[in-house]
């Protein structure tokens, strides 16, 4: 079923244990700083033993939360030592105070490890329009530097989650004829997710020796082909970050192409971690458009029928009803011609050229029962196409989302 | 509360009872054909003495379902007698086939009648990508027309109806120092509620008499402000369709403004009655987004909030989780600055300039656990403005779209 997810050839890559500490020349650690009512770990640091090459991207959101800002600054010049990263509290619409608050957690952080403050990059997620605790997030400063170990990449994960019901790490060695090297990274989703630029806060760590001019370009693709096409409700969030930290640690690395495959699939493995635990989600629908006249145009209508709650209802009831699908890319600004479109719903054909084929709806409510369910539309005008995933909308989403904050 | 909605002054109309045969010059039936698997009505025709003018709005959806089509192409010439309308079946994504069954639908109507085919209009709601069964339809035409009658919109409104909860008609009589007119009408809602020009099915019928050039202004101006500024599930249909015929039978009709107050009065109300009535919903939110440079800004911005699940769930749950507000508003492509914009919700201010009131947080909760919520945004950048509708989103709206068609 992930043969349309992520890279398609994986054949350079081994998976590993240890998230954002696979790579050589990090550690990381994960503290309960009370930021989370529930008492869990809350605070996440990940530091390179020296300066490492650093990429960034944050929500493309007008309403940009104050890390995201801050941690566009700090990375400008494509160096970075260190991302902390708070659940439990977005620091977003939180105005001028959110921003220093931000730049005091870098400097608080620095001053700790003894690096710049411009070093440090500062990730949040968590509730919107509240200020930052600051007291306590100082506080739990000094015992998430003194919990940093080669092995923490798990309990990193485990500290920015929220609503998550997993902690998402991944992590690749990847080698090739050149030489070898690791990716790996951790994530956190669950709600609030169609990013149109990165996700709600996932940081990758490499060892291989590239500058943030280089790692810039492969974060973007990586970033383009995985959480630029996901959708759990197609709410776009104002904290969405993704962090690429290179140590350089490897000391004779893997080619160009086979760094971007291992990226690329840590990205892609991390995005179908996040669809799969959204919030109140019992499955993932693949929707692969294709005969597209160019990829954008695939994305675009993809992404239309993942933003349809109609459809998405019926993904989560097994019901082939792909007349909702016609629906929701015709109210697209993207033009198609309907009469060319085919659709098959869980390898069952149930529209051709526009129309009903003979299809028998207990066979196709049968495949769409699955855990996983592909949905592939054929536009018939080009060769173009791509794959978005999407979530099944639940009564456990309404249920979990009506009363967050009170 | 209804304050924001509609026409401001609506001295001019007194409510009347009849909804599309309260206008004089029209008579309206409604019988059960069987195409509702419930046995229940199903089959509506209205019917002008003479003939009418007229004028229509249908889907903006490039999926533009057969009767749609068709309708286009008889009201183009702006006279019609007939308006016939199923529901059950949506006759959408039906191919040549549909548009041959949606043509012999107005014959078989028409020779009936004994008018012309193209002065009938055809309106279907139901199941999308399912061939109309014509045998049904056809057999039903003969006791539909038997069942005309002059008292008979009651009828009619129930027959439009499938999801809907409740018959949804509305007429007032409009009257002004020129004379006096009626302008009634009839609306089914409750799911796939995003009218991009105009919603699932209304038919309003008027006295006074107009030909079809002086309607289509009038009811384009009437839709835009009603029908196009509802949301139930930001789901865009296949059928929208609003149709209004004038009869011509007052002889002394008021002026023309005094008419669009009454025409627009008719299409908020029976707007409102959608929203409310929407699939699953227990209550409706008010989003009046003012301060706006135009509009259309304004409109598109109160579309983004009520297109988000997160925004539509937390309405549900009386949350004053305004952050979503924002978020949502940020991820659309209509630019505003965050740092202008302040949000009321039920009445308690809980943002200023971007941040955080000192609000609360039980009092804002109290406020939104109203039946009607009224959420105003005000950007702070100009002096244009609207209010738009949306529904709750709710575990029953869930239940109801998960198994629609199995």
């Amino acid at each position: 079923m992930t043969d349309s997810w992520g890279p398609p050839d994986r054949s350079v890559l081994r998976p590993v244990a240890g998230g954002v500490t696979a790579a050589r020349g990090f550690r990381a650690g994960g503290v309960a700083a009370g930021l989370k009512p529930s008492g869990r770990r809350d605070l996440a640091l990940v530091v390179a033993d020296a300066p490492a090459g650093c990429a960034v991207t944050t929500t493309t959101n007008q309403v940009k939360a104050a890390p995201c800002v801050v941690t566009e600054e700090h990375a400008r010049n494509g160096r970075a030592r260190a991302v902390v990263v708070n659940a439990g509290n977005a620091n977003a619409c939180t105005g001028d105070r959110g921003l220093a608050d931000a730049r005091s957690t870098a400097a608080a952080v620095g001053a700790r490890l003894g690096v710049d403050p411009t070093d440090v990059l500062v990730l949040s997620t968590g509730i919107i329009g509240v200020p930052m605790p600051m007291d306590r997030l100082l506080a739990g400063i000094g015992p998430l530097v003194g919990d940093l170990a080669g092995d923490g990449g798990d309990r990193a994960a485990e500290a920015i989650t929220t609503t998550d019901t997993t902690v998402k790490t991944v992590a690749y060695e990847v080698r090739d004829d050149h030489g070898t090297c690791t990716v790996g990274g951790m994530a956190k989703g669950a709600g609030m997710i169609e990013p149109a630029m990165a996700t709600m806060l996932c940081v990758l760590t490499t060892d291989a020796p590239l500058a943030g001019a280089v790692l810039r370009p492969m974060l973007r693709q990586a970033v383009a082909r995985s959480f630029n096409r996901i959708s759990i409700d197609a709410c776009g969030s104002t904290n969405d970050t993704v962090a690429l930290l290179a140590s350089g640690a490897s000391e004779q690395p893997p080619g160009l192409a086979a760094l971007q495959v291992a990226i690329e699939a840590v990205c892609a493995d991390l995005a179908l971690a996040i669809v799969r635990d959204g919030e109140g989600t019992t499955k993932v629908g693949y929707l692969t458009v294709r005969g597209a006249a160019t990829e954008e145009d695939a994305a675009g209508l993809a992404r239309a029928i993942a933003g349809s709650t109609l459809f998405r209802a019926a993904l989560h009831g097994a019901d082939p009803n792909w007349g909702r699908i016609l629906a929701a890319m015709g109210a697209s600004s993207i033009t198609f011609e309907p009469a060319r479109v085919s659709v098959t719903c869980g390898g069952v054909q149930v529209c051709r050229f526009g129309v009903a084929t003979a299809f028998d709806r207990g066979q196709a409510a049968a495949a769409m029962g699955r855990a996983d369910v592909e949905v592939v539309v054929d536009l018939g005008l080009g060769r173009a196409g791509t794959t978005f995933l999407t979530a099944d909308l639940t009564p456990d989403y309404v249920a979990e989302n009506a009363y967050y904050t009170t």
